[in-house]
């Protein structure tokens, strides 16, 4: 099969689709003819030498895919050949094929196409981990969301939204309608407007913050919680060190969580990927959530798909496509 | 009736027994006639002028009690003049009497006597509220208490041994033998040893940290967390500033909890009340935890009271009496 290698980490032409043994399906596993995969930010880091793939996980990045099984390994009993999938990786979406653990497949929600549906475990799995099953989030509660227009945001947005919480973002100006349109109630343009100030006129401060900015975030992430906040970080756009001062994390009772996926067991990843099926899928078979999907790059041209999101410029997931 | 008042902020000598109005019941309160009382930590941080009682609280210090029920307000029906019981409160209990919401009530429990009993209430809602409530911890779990010598981390301790769980706690060598005999399973001598090694060894780091340190021990806490760690703040005796890197928290999938007690509404002080009364005054009644009082001390010379505590050469609570 071929995927994308990184002979030398680096920028984005560090991506090469190269020619390189299929993957086996060990017990427990499947191998998914991939049909697409999409660009995660995780994935721009690994491709920077920054982010390996934890033991045992494929050498290829691409935290996501969906397609079509293609072999099943021993102790698999839920899944067959042809089984259309879609599913969250430890890596090695970027590639033709791929083994993964039976816990991590999802079905191909109603009214989503294949190619689609590889939008959707990574940002599914990771908003419902933190918002719902970390940070408890529930209906009539404020939720603040970072970085709106990204693929975690526009499904954040979404998923909030339904859940009847009321949803605050930040993004640039130009993306506001569509975040509004996506469920978003107040849109905050980060580069004018102090996203601390208006989140605490708007609604007192938020419950639950979801935020991929890290270090230069924290502090003013405390002063927009409300009394008994909760503040999930799930990435360091904006850096790991953080200074803040104790004492105004006490005076809101507030709680600073930071989580990853892709590090976990199997078998936690298995719990997550029950809960979403559970709880999350029967909203995007409903349509009331949907795959946002900026658009549909060749795998081959991986390069092509890293300088857009590195630009920002995007809004929701860009697809990676073997076809 | 006498309290306790502060004329001026400052050393011990800025405590005063005066005579002051005596308080009347509101609506869903009671007047009790104290007992005794019990120092805390913030006692000493209000005399200080640095921890102003919460809108509404009394003036005086003293956020636990002990006593005789001598008065009911409107809309209370559960209690009665003359029983006996002890209170969570907000502030006031160095005072002959003082007036509670009586969702903050407990029973003095079997085998407590009136004047010990002043030594739980503080100790068992800050316990139960952090590391039960809001970390979670398990049996068959590890908790790391720092200060396993001062009032809550004798409480701590016996109750996490209780629970099941694997105790490690720090305190200076003094204290060791005794910590033990109350069920610490590991005694670190902070002044010696590093803790954060010693954790790690002993279980592979600690599920759930109860903290009165802060800023000073913030890194080496999340250092000594198990993945999945719990870290619950309850004071600042290392200072409020705090710096540190938010890849290490993720690393450990972790969170950071900082809370205090005395400012949360009343409706939330009376639901942590019915927890400690359901799941943790049965312990107390059947023997397995215990108060333990350091000594007791006539209420009229509390400046001598909060002396001992600042010197920590004390194990367990120091108790101020009115008889």
């Amino acid at each position: 099969m071929h995927a994308i290698t990184i002979p030398e980490p680096g920028g984005p032409d560090a991506l090469v689709w190269a020619q390189v043994p299929d993957p086996r399906p060990g017990p427990g596993e499947v191998v998914i003819d991939v049909t697409a995969s999409a660009v995660n930010r995780a994935d721009l880091l690994q491709r920077q030498g920054h982010y390996p793939p934890p033991p045992g996980a494929p050498a290829y990045p691409g935290l996501e895919c969906s397609g079509v099984i293609s072999a099943v390994g021993p102790d698999v009993v839920d899944h067959r050949v042809g089984d259309e999938v879609c599913a969250l990786l430890a890596g090695g979406g970027y590639a033709e094929k791929v083994a993964v653990p039976a816990g991590q497949l999802l079905p191909v929600p109603a009214g989503v196409s294949l190619a689609d549906a590889a939008a959707l475990p990574e940002v599914a799995c990771t908003v419902w981990s933190n918002v719902v099953q970390l940070a408890g989030l529930s209906k009539g509660e404020t939720l603040l969301v970072h970085g709106g227009g990204s693929g975690i945001g526009t499904f954040a947005i979404q998923f909030a939204a339904a859940l009847g919480a009321t949803v605050i973002t930040t993004a640039r100006a130009g993306k506001h309608d569509r975040l509004r349109e996506l469920g978003a109630h107040h849109t905050i343009d980060y580069t004018s407007t102090d996203f601390v100030a208006e989140t605490n006129r708007i609604a007192g401060g938020a419950d639950v913050i979801l935020d991929i900015i890290g270090g230069a975030y924290l502090g003013r992430n405390i002063d927009a919680l409300a009394v008994g906040g909760r503040l999930a970080i799930i990435g360091f756009q904006g850096g790991r060190k953080a200074e803040f001062n104790l004492g105004a994390l006490m005076a809101k009772r507030g709680s600073v969580h930071a989580t990853t996926l892709r590090a976990r067991p199997v078998e936690e990843k298995a719990e997550i990927v029950r809960g979403v099926h559970q709880l999350v899928w029967p909203l995007v078979g409903a349509g009331t959530v949907r795959p946002i999907v900026d658009r549909r790059v060749p795998m081959a041209q991986a390069a092509e798909a890293h300088r857009i999101v590195e630009s920002s410029d995007h809004l929701g997931k860009v697809l990676l496509t073997t076809a």
